[in-house]
């Protein structure tokens, strides 16, 4: 393990951490919440010369090449540091009086899950909020350049992100085009909030509302500044500024990147995305079907505007809610767990199993079907057109196995703190795909807040494995990760 | 499709229904009970002439080659007829007065499920009680006679029925090895089933309800003729038995059959017995030690017969129960809930995903980790001592996700009939998995008597395809199936 490496990126993090407090602790300066100014510079005037410094102290690592044992560590530690840092503020301005739930709420908002242990939210500072929706942002545009810029590995749109998001054999041979390619997605991403943030304006939001609500969109994470989420709003036109562009960040970014590049049509060829569409359209008249039968509400368009929120909203892993759905009629919230397996597209900032693992599973069985009646001839499995490989589909299978494994883990973790299976099941199902709001004990009124300190951090791990594509974060756990080469 | 081959078959079926329905017939003959008995001979006096006559005229078929096409076909109209032959008793003699509700007692019944929609049981005449309990065994001994004599294609212990329960490339041709085969294990079936008789008689059983017992056993199915399954004895001598002849039943026949011919090494490195074992172990201990802490229990002895005997029983996919295990705490339930998922060993009369597949997939994520770390290694899969073919992980995979699918489609329709999340997926898992009981609405105590018609149907389609391995059921709903060579 190249550890003065790894050092060397995390001072990056470290200051960079640091230079974003800035915009919280200008606000509260703004709004005069002293002690939160407080709480945001002590770490500002730590963190900044200390990256800085060590920085520059292990700078001569900088031209080492990194092997992807250091990529795995160096991602995980990425994700630790920051929710260890990040949750200072939190807790240094007494907002958050436990450690252990200031970690779980900055882990939550870095991973954009979106799950809170706050219990009333609206009577915390202006800074705070700004910070904790902030931390959904930078979470995401972490995971879209990751996957989608320094990773594309497996030579199909959005898979890349499956060899986890580990570094290649070495990083600083394809920095050139790190640079070049995060440029435009960062510029896409900001783009995207921007937009939204100007259309919530017009839709009747204050700046503060409408950008933190924007960071928590695009970032497909779930924190809002207030304590009903969206349904705050009963506004139709808020409500679907956010589905559309909820939607938009569950999208593969390089096909974002494709549509600024003249690529269309190998845009409109995306398999991926017309199941992501596909899935999105099918349940949203589902559930809207399912709510107008049992009288939930009167018209089709209010029916379909808090249907397709709550489908975008599940599937794209984000977690805002406009209105209770765990009193829903049976089918629909069936429906919303089924979406829980799901999760966004690959390259995207959802979470989830990702639609194309999904999708290559489904033809793979599908295949193995029609096998049965032709047992003699060979059929090749397609996305986007291409064949997959053999080794991608090993990569894929392991992936979902772990995942599940993985779900039923904490499953068992949560239910040994004596909640029901459902409750259990579903913190498991929002933790590790991102989601944040589950059914029952972590249903979209409830929080976090009642569970045990042990269940919380192994939440805070669950969340980041879901985040790290499980690989990442598991291979941490196996004897070759440590065996010395 | 050769359908008066299948035909041929299915005749023989029909004759060897109507001899096995001479049994409680004359139960009903020995107690008495003379609507019961009209009940059973009524389709006895048909189905055996009928059968014998169609097996004449159509025996001009009878050298004519099996595709696998007419298997898929023959073996998923064998259970749907037996079912609905199998009914006509329950219905005729008014023991269960919904013809829907007696299809879905004995498909419930053939494919060893033992969901019972029955709410009182022990109020019932002697012959129907015999005869609920005998489709079990003839349908347990259908399944291992299918997966683990007829198809040993793959190369791998159990394995075989991964290619679904059809027929090989041509049944004729191994007709000898059949016929050998099939012959040693029913007499391991038989020699079990007689072994538990005797040793539950030896507890305080009488003859019929340990023969009942034993039935529901050895076909891993879980009838009982007693209102509170087999808590109505509380005696340990018998919970032990019916534990220990349950973990037995869960196991490959074929190892049984290997030990016979004494080949006792290849029957100590099967990977499936060992992790089955582990997994059976592991569960029951974990359940002793919550159910102590929690203070269900006294003592060590007690807790570990409830925790053993409830373990196997969902692990193995049987069914019975000795307490009300929904009442149990949620740490307990959630290890039962993860059973569920498991099943017993592939050529076992065990329903669920089965230990090997999940072996297998856990081996094969294992190697994908290894392989984050040495990416330009080969690893090969091995499960008892030899390397699996990729072909085989492939089908593996495909079968798991159609399983996880089925289950999925299950919920949804189940749900649709407006019941909760936990119970609808509940459903769906001891349906599809063969169990029988599941949480809250189909719990230990309850029963499948509410659901609608409709669903009703659809849970005996359900019970049928996770019986028939997945495949068998699904490729008929394939346009490939129908398609013209």
């Amino acid at each position: 393990m190249k550890m003065k490496l790894i050092l060397h990126v995390l001072a990056i993090l470290l200051a960079v951490i640091g230079l974003f407090m800035l915009i919280p602790a200008g606000i509260a300066l703004f709004y005069g919440e002293t002690e939160c100014f407080k709480a945001f510079m002590l770490p500002v005037l730590g963190f900044i010369p200390v990256g800085i410094g060590i920085y520059l102290l292990t700078r001569s690592n900088r031209n080492r090449t990194m092997s992807p044992r250091d990529g795995f560590m160096l991602v995980s530690l990425s994700w630790i540091c920051a929710s260890a840092l990040g949750a200072l503020p939190f807790y240094l301005s007494g907002a958050i009086p436990s450690y252990t739930d200031a970690y779980f709420e900055t882990m939550s908002g870095f991973t954009t899950t979106g799950a809170s242990i706050l219990t009333a939210i609206e009577g915390l500072p202006y800074s705070i909020l700004f910070w904790r929706s902030l931390t959904h942002w930078l979470g995401g545009m972490g995971i879209v350049v990751l996957t989608v810029a320094i990773f594309p590995l497996l030579g199909i749109g959005g898979l890349q992100l499956l060899k986890a998001e580990a570094p290649g054999p070495s990083v600083d041979k394809i920095t050139p085009k790190i640079a070049h390619t995060a440029k435009y997605l960062w510029f896409i991403y900001l783009g995207l909030t921007v937009l939204e943030t100007i259309l919530l304006m017009f839709g009747g939001m204050n700046l503060f509302d409408a950008l933190t609500h924007s960071f928590g969109t695009m970032a497909t994470g779930g924190f809002s500044p207030k304590n009903t989420s969206v349904g705050f709003y009963d506004s139709p036109w808020i409500h679907w500024v956010i589905t559309i562009f909820m939607v938009l960040a569950g999208l593969n970014f390089a096909l974002y990147f494709k549509l600024l590049t003249g690529r269309i049509k190998s845009v409109l060829i995306d398999t991926e995305m017309k199941a992501y569409l596909l899935i999105f359209g099918l349940a949203s008249l589902a559930i809207t079907v399912s709510l107008l039968r049992n009288g939930v509400f009167d018209g089709f368009g209010e029916g379909l505007q808090y249907a397709a929120f709550q489908v975008a909203s599940i599937l794209t892993t984000t977690g805002y809610a406009t209105t209770d759905y765990d009193l829903w009629p049976a089918f629909s919230k069936i429906i919303l767990f089924l979406m829980m397996f799901v999760g966004g597209c690959a390259g995207s900032t959802g979470g989830g199993i990702k639609v194309v693992r999904i999708v290559t599973l489904f033809k793979l069985s599908v295949r193995e079907l029609k096998m049965l009646i032709y047992p003699r001839s060979v059929f090749h499995l397609r996305l986007n057109k291409m064949v997959v490989k053999k080794d991608i589909i090993s990569v894929i299978t392991g992936f979902v196995f772990l995942y599940i494994f993985s779900l039923l883990v904490t499953t068992t973790v949560v239910a040994s703190g004596g909640y029901d299976i459902l409750s259990s099941f579903s913190t498991a199902l929002v933790t590790v795909g991102n989601i944040g709001p589950g059914f029952n004990l972590v249903g979209p009124t409830m929080n976090y807040a009642f569970f045990q300190p042990g269940i919380k951090w192994f939440l805070s791990l669950a969340m980041m494995m879901g985040r790290l594509e499980i690989y990442t974060v598991l291979v941490l756990f196996t004897p070759w990760f440590w065996k010395k080469l």
